[in-house]
């Protein structure tokens, strides 16, 4: 049965896609019609405040992106992130679809997954025919048969990060006989210090994915970044095709790259807003697990329903289908949205 | 040795790049540094006159694509080319990573492509380690073993046309032992009552490839269709995720899709277009062995380099690499192109 404002059908059984993917704000906003608009989206790990975009000459639209603009785009990546010497940087139509391509490209056989992390890492494999085995620490590089290890790191929802020198140390016996590496960094542009491309020299057979849409806020630019060493480069070069991503795509990312005084300061708003929401959660009674400062990680105290809890406020929040206590929440994007945030968590007392 | 202005090192060793793909008019520019500008580019069968992109909400960039956005898309693709009973319809970053994915999508073993054609598919399946065989007609379906059979539908860069009931007369034998085939119908705008869209039924094992980029002239905006049936489709689906195109280019492929105007008008000015170029490039003594309304082949007389001919005159034409006799043109965007054009054309005499 269900309620007469529709909400009743929300909890009941239409709420299972809120906890499996951030950004689903449609999807909330027809499973909560009476909640106030406009809504706000904490359930993505997105910065709020993206890079401004200004707007794109009509040509970019019209013609296939230049080699010379591919490539422009492409060094900007490197300068931002870095590029050991031994590696390859090759943009992708976003950074999920490259996830989606590592089981074609790799090729099958198991494959461990760091976990809990980002979904779509396991579901590509399994799609895909793979064996997936959820690890719960860096295996053993003698004992595991895994022929590929997945890491994200910094990880996503829990902001566990593995330190480089242990990732370093890990990857030289693993890859040694063959097996593949693969280091999701999409929330690694808040501690660029931390990354595997800011090393001279990549362990051979080791991936690294990089995003625009997370650090950047550009989401919908469906712009990411894989750095490999060779042979793979060639293998993701040859399937990418010479214009893996839109002309207007490819113009707003070299130019956000490049921008380096909004990416300095945008760390530092990044630093105090997440210090602003841990405080008013933790005054509210959640328990912070862990976080990037892109999105934290908060155990519920009991067992309200804290999705439904902020949907009916018109604020989305991410649950997860195997935790039903932990919500991730992303950043505010304005103080407007801080007030609502605010007055909603005051109501969880 | 190199001519004093850069034109012998084009001629002799650097235009091989201008006889593989079209659109390289940075590549052109650099080989030819005194030809008047701006270059006019012949050299794609890229719609000139796009249709007219207007400014996107910047929230586009930012947000990831809804599932209800990417659905209207969709829907707006099927209404524009029709779409089988039995298929599924769905977008994709670029026909041409389209291209590059089928191999992994259908596996490997012999491929047959009709030939000559679009390099990119036969391109795409020796890169993935397939045989490929060129054949001049469709095989006898009991007697050829290959496992995909490719056909360019019209074909690119001569115009051939294999008419539907003959496709369908082929394909149903051909399918019928599990055997696949692909249609790559990137200029079948022109001629939309010859699409296997437009079929009620799409023969099993099918594959219907569109591009946005020819006909509406939107190539930098990496926006094309694939059409399958079960299980293809639920393959396609999981390795593209969610969100296979920008968000701004999911809101200008809707629009562009539904303008039926535009689409009619375009379709008028494209085959008066095709006539002038015919009858300039007939008056200069070409020989026209086939197109579509957006290029035409033809065969130049002797043995005149027509690349470096019109190169010279800024104006950049497709050659190819195998035939070097045959070029191909494209339209003029407005009447100081065609001017500039029929020009370089009288000079040839």
């Amino acid at each position: 049965m269900h309620g007469p404002d529709g909400i009743g059908k929300g909890k009941e059984k239409g709420d299972a896609g809120l906890r499996v993917h951030g950004g689903r704000i449609d999807l909330a906003a027809s499973l909560y019609p009476s909640a106030p608009t406009p809504w706000i989206d904490l359930s993505t790990g997105i910065n709020p405040v993206p890079w401004p975009v200004r707007p794109i000459p009509l040509a970019r639209y019209q013609r296939l992106p230049l080699a010379r603009e591919i490539a422009e785009m492409t060094e900007a990546a490197a300068a931002c992130y870095g590029l050991p010497g031994n590696a390859v940087m090759l943009p992708v139509p976003g950074s999920e679809m490259a996830i989606r391509l590592l089981p074609r490209m790799i090729g099958l056989g198991h494959v461990g997954i760091l976990a809990p992390t980002y979904g779509s890492h396991a579901q590509a494999w399994r799609d895909a025919g793979a064996e997936v085995r959820e690890l719960t620490a860096l295996p053993d590089p003698d004992r595991d048969d895994c022929k590929t290890l997945i890491v994200v790191n910094p990880n996503n929802p829990d902001g566990r990060m593995i330190a480089r020198a242990d990732l370093v140390a890990f990857a030289l016996p693993w890859t040694a006989t063959g097996r593949r590496l693969v280091i999701d960094e999409a929330f690694a542009d808040l501690r660029p210090e931390s990354s595997m491309l800011a090393l001279p020299e990549l362990p051979e057979g080791t991936t690294v994915l990089r995003s625009l849409g997370k650090f950047f806020g550009l989401a919908g630019l469906r712009v990411g970044f894989v750095a490999a060493t060779e042979p793979d480069a060639t293998a993701w070069r040859q399937l990418l095709g010479d214009w893996p991503v839109s002309g207007p795509a490819c113009e707003i990312a070299t130019a956000a790259l490049r921008d380096i005084n909004w990416i300095a300061a945008t760390r530092a708003r990044l630093a105090s807003d997440r210090r602003r929401l841990d405080h008013l959660l933790g005054k509210a009674g959640l328990r912070l697990l862990g976080g990037t400062d892109l999105f934290r990680l908060f155990e519920a105290a009991g067992d309200t329903d804290l999705l439904d809890h902020f949907a009916r406020a018109g604020i989305l929040v991410r649950g997860f289908a195997g935790a039903s206590r932990q919500y991730r929440f992303g950043l505010p994007a304005d103080e407007a949205a801080w007030q609502r945030f605010e007055t909603a968590c005051a109501r969880l007392k």
